[in-house]
């Protein structure tokens, strides 16, 4: 299976990079390294990102940044950080990447426990994560040739320390069950679900 | 009460209006109609109708569109139809509003069904309806001086018959219900809830 993995070499992606490549051909993109870089804020960038990569069976994008701050001092360009980023970002992948997919391939997008259970200075990644969450039901029933698509919901991992003091009485998750949840969702025959991992 | 209600003259606005008019102090708001006029799609002209609104105690926001049409050929410029108008509109009008609410006050706005119960051509809704739930639920966790927010998420209403179609096996919902559940979340104290009429 030809595999590619946006966000290679992000806290996420580097451990379903290590978990997909013994088996599979796996294509690391990112926006500065791996085998292609890509900038996911760009529509355009997205279009020569898979004019480069060409048909593929199953794309996992674990990137995408948002806004984290407080909701008193939130501004609109504040907010449309994490619209430009990691919401349009992954959307544009599907949006473009469903005319370079191959019949029964499938897209793994990332949202974020934030869609449901928020945290302070996290209102921009709630929204986000909600999106993206109802993207992935919905384009689930419209994708053709037997496509299909999901989200990995993380809670805050294990790898990211520096985020446990804004996730209190959060008991972080293991890399390997978020790992898995991403292979479940490539190697698996689901579509339309939110993988909680938390 | 002071209750200030975007999109006063639409389908559902004019209902909300006329259950609260005998009893409050409502402020009709619209793009080309009502007591003030505004282009939720620009922070600016949200801005400048909080400074002629005044403080008040609920908003209500029965406004916003997306876009409608096939996930096969939708563009980035599709999809941000309805990141601009139902998304961004209603999240600017907390993020601003905020400034200008009274103490205790309160702000709903609008989602729906769709978010988590997609049809065909609604991806882009059902993003923006997840997006603005998620939403709700994080600003209710920072808004300050005991000031609320909610969500009503509508099925598909009596009064749309020229949505049915869209939404086959769907039974409308009265317009009543719907209304209902606007009055429940400006007279009642709940927060971060989404009141879902379906």
């Amino acid at each position: 299976m030809k595999i590619i993995i946006v966000g290679a070499t992000g806290t996420l992606g580097k451990h379903v990079v290590k978990a997909l490549e013994k088996d599979h051909e796996v294509i690391k993109a990112g926006s500065k390294s791996g085998d292609l870089q890509l900038d996911i804020s760009s529509p355009e960038s997205i279009e020569r990102f898979y004019e480069q990569a060409g048909s593929f069976d199953a794309l996992i994008s674990t990137t995408g940044n948002g806004h984290f701050g407080p909701l008193s001092t939130m501004k609109d360009a504040d907010f449309r950080k994490g619209i430009d980023s990691k919401l349009m970002g992954q959307v544009n992948l599907v949006l473009t990447g469903q005319h370079y997919v191959n019949p029964k391939g499938s897209f793994t997008l990332t949202s974020g426990i934030l869609s449901e259970d928020p945290i302070y200075l996290g209102a921009n990644l709630s929204a986000i994560n909600g999106a993206l969450e109802a993207f992935v039901r919905a384009a689930a029933i419209e994708l053709e040739n037997g496509v299909r698509i999901n989200a990995i919901s993380p809670g805050v991992v294990e790898d990211s320390p520096g985020y446990f003091p804004f996730f209190p009485g959060h008991i972080p998750v293991t890399m390997n069950r978020v790992t898995q949840a991403y292979i479940k969702s490539v190697l698996g025959t689901q579509t339309g679900q939110v993988y909680k991992v938390f």
